[in-house]
């Protein structure tokens, strides 16, 4: 429980209408966009400006009393959810776009803008923002760079960390960071801006960020090659990439992911398929139209059952938009849905998909499998429901094998969606005790009194281990 | 001094011949590619392994021994002066190129591979490994990674940093951290990866990189444009940018860097000029030929005199070379080179090369600007005697007033040479107090001993900071 004298200093630091504390308006803070994970907090405040935040971060430090910043709670891994109650912070008034620099190509926001309105911001100048998480018409930017967001465009434009040229992040001792700057060269002292993209929220408040920019590409193409195995999509993949073409965008649905798509979309996807890979290209006109036919007639030399290249720029549009529905589509199908997000070398894609559907075999699971094929970034997503214990424990086991299987083959526990509180128990797979260990130095040496997102990344025992 | 018993106990780590312990051995570890900076170490060390690496960390820590981990010594900060004594640790039997992964496009390496030698290894490939730091025919990767090094092609396809897809790090505990691996997506924890890069050996000793490669782009043409006043040149990098192109390169040279690369190079530069642009582009042959179009146009209405195309790729390479040659040509002028490292935002390169203009005339310098013009990354080279005591000081002077200028233009105090010894009187006007604060919070985290290269990065205050 707060303290009367603490929720009254934080009231005065916002102004009380910045400050929610009835149970009713907590409830929807309590979690984020992942089904399992669920904890109220004691109280929600917007802060105005970074002046506000250093005091509120004061009186935290004081009483000891944690800290959870959070975006739309769009994330997927539970990161937002505020295990220890304490505080979840919004920045709802903190998401201005503040500068558009024409002439270095960024973009200079606050955290709270919504990442679709970045690029509604620029539209008109040529340029883009090439990061596009699939939940960018509600997530915000603060929350893509905490979770170091991916999406559809990550195979040639890379993911966010690629396009935060700097950033104006608070410390939990009221230290100011300026990091990096509108430069695209800059290794003066450590990266301390790549070390907060990702941190989820737990090494400082981030309170301003510069976006790098890029020229639009002249225009794009969209083809569809569809299979009779996994096996030969997947392996599609890897010859597409041998054959020295970068495609923006290289997607895999099973079959599974397809007739959901199809069922909710209707765009004409082949629901007979085994699998499908759905790819996209930019540029320079000549250059797309060459990459494309290579890429058709490797897919059909990888027997592909069938390649359909998109007649313009608006049906390319519409399969991609479809695309993007996979996850509410799949939704639909059972009660809940558990989305994983599992990343390989893109050499063991096959492998991986293969091995996913043993298991789902093997605990009886219905689980269908889409994602970004070209960066080997796999969501395999379990249609379940929350309330049958029996299976939701037969989905850990299930996804235990999934994980360990996917550290075998070189792979990391999460690709995009980050570590949260799901992907937690699988965190040292991947980081060995070294890695967990050197994580946890910088988080004790950043946040000593750990109420930044505690309990999140490092595990319960960040301030405890030898 | 050394103790006997640890100079027994370091050899029958790595065999007597691996140490080397001779003053006259030893001179040539005492200085790197900057002039000003010298001393001593008291042993160098070249081991075979990292479970050698290992043995002697322990040794270290014990001892209070500093370690300098030193790739060819090309850099050009004074980064891997041992200003400690110590040990100097040499990568010179641990250079193998361990895997050429060609469906995964990497290529994994130990830490004393030449740089050169990996676009060497895999030229038959098709594939290229972008990073082109000036040095790269004698620096090593190693190297290379603790500088994050740059090179002529960053503004395309960026720095090292964009080009580590793990690493493999011996902390100064022992600890072995493998960060990332060959993935294009890895949200698992903190980017050590990135924190690893541009360190400058003070975190950890690399011991292992997984690097990203890329398919060789189709072709290249390179042109120069040529201006009557610097202004006029930098303006035309600007509106290059603005035209929506990102050309592979886009080098600027004044009138002395021209005058010094001709005389030394003869491949027929306009020594009358004030200032040139040298721009290469590649990719398809379509898209280069529309860009270099609308390059040259721009340029002529941004008022050069004159505007050249390579007549063929051979001949774009041989001024690429002649480039190249701009630090050697200008260190023949006098005794002494003293090479800088201001980072500008692009748009404010005219009002950097012309306060470095005013600067030398105020201080009465002989000081040559060429670089990267793309980046903002521009190398004030000052041309002048070590032994002028007089001159140095108003070197110094100057430099400082260069640097205060570059910060106020929302710059950096070095964009690709690192921190070292020279920048680090610099430092704090880039990161501030938080900033230094934050990053010496790191360094004792990860090297609580401060056994790893000590003095640089974080300053001699880094143990006792309040």
């Amino acid at each position: 429980m707060l303290k009367e004298s603490v929720i009254e200093a934080i009231k005065q630091i916002v102004g009380s209408e910045n400050v929610q504390l009835e149970e009713t308006d907590l409830y929807a803070y309590g979690y984020d966009a992942s089904p399992e994970f669920y904890h109220l907090p004691e109280m929600v405040v917007a802060p105005g400006s970074k002046e506000e935040i250093i005091q509120i971060l004061a009186i935290c430090r004081t009483n000891h009393i944690a800290i959870v910043a959070r975006g739309s709670g769009s994330n997927l891994s539970g990161g937002t959810v505020p295990v220890e109650g304490g505080l979840v912070m919004l920045f709802t008034r903190m998401n201005k776009i503040l500068e558009f620099d024409k002439q270095n190509l960024t973009l200079t926001v606050e955290p709270g803008v919504i990442t679709k309105a970045i690029n509604q911001h620029i539209a008109a100048s040529g340029l883009f923002f090439p990061p596009d998480p699939g939940s960018m018409q509600i997530s915000t930017i603060g929350g893509n760079i905490s979770e170091n967001s991916g999406g559809l465009r990550a195979l040639k434009y890379g993911v966010i960390k690629d396009y935060i040229l700097g950033l104006e992040v608070v410390l939990s001792n009221g230290d100011v960071l300026q990091t990096g700057g509108k430069l695209t060269k800059d290794v003066a002292g450590l990266d301390l801006t790549q070390l907060m993209v990702g941190s989820e929220g737990t090494l400082g408040i981030i309170t301003k960020a510069i976006l790098k920019l890029m020229p639009v590409p002249e225009t794009n193409k969209t083809m569809i090659a569809t299979y009779r195995s996994m096996e030969a999509a997947a392996q599609s993949v890897s010859d597409i990439i041998a054959a020295k073409i970068t495609p923006a965008t290289m997607e895999f649905l099973d079959q599974v992911t397809i007739k959901a798509v199809e069922d909710f979309a209707h765009v004409g996807l082949p629901t007979d398929a085994a699998a499908m890979l759905l790819i996209q290209q930019d540029g320079h006109p000549r250059e797309i139209d060459e990459d494309i036919k290579t890429m058709a007639k490797v897919c059909r030399d990888g027997d592909a059952i069938d390649v359909q290249v998109a007649k313009d720029e608006a049906e390319g549009a519409k399969l991609m938009a479809a695309r993007r529905t996979a996850l509410s589509a799949l939704a639909r199908v059972k009660p809940t849905t558990i989305l994983e997000d599992a990343t390989v070398p893109r050499s063991e894609i096959a492998a991986l998909v293969k091995f996913v559907n043993e298991t789902a075999k093997k605990y009886n699971l219905y689980i269908g499998t889409f994602g970004h094929a070209g960066d080997g970034n796999m969501h395999p997503t379990c249609l379940t429901d929350l309330r049958d214990e029996d299976e939701i424990k037969r989905v850990h086991l299930a996804f235990d094998e999934i994980y360990q299987k996917t550290i075998e083959l070189g792979g990391t526990v999460t690709g995009e969606h980050g570590v949260g509180l799901a992907k937690l128990p699988y965190l040292p797979w991947k980081l060995g005790r070294a890695g967990m260990r050197a994580d946890q130095a910088i988080k004790k040496a950043l946040d000593p009194d750990n109420i930044l997102n505690p309990q999140k990344l490092y595990g319960e025992e960040v301030m405890n281990h030898d």
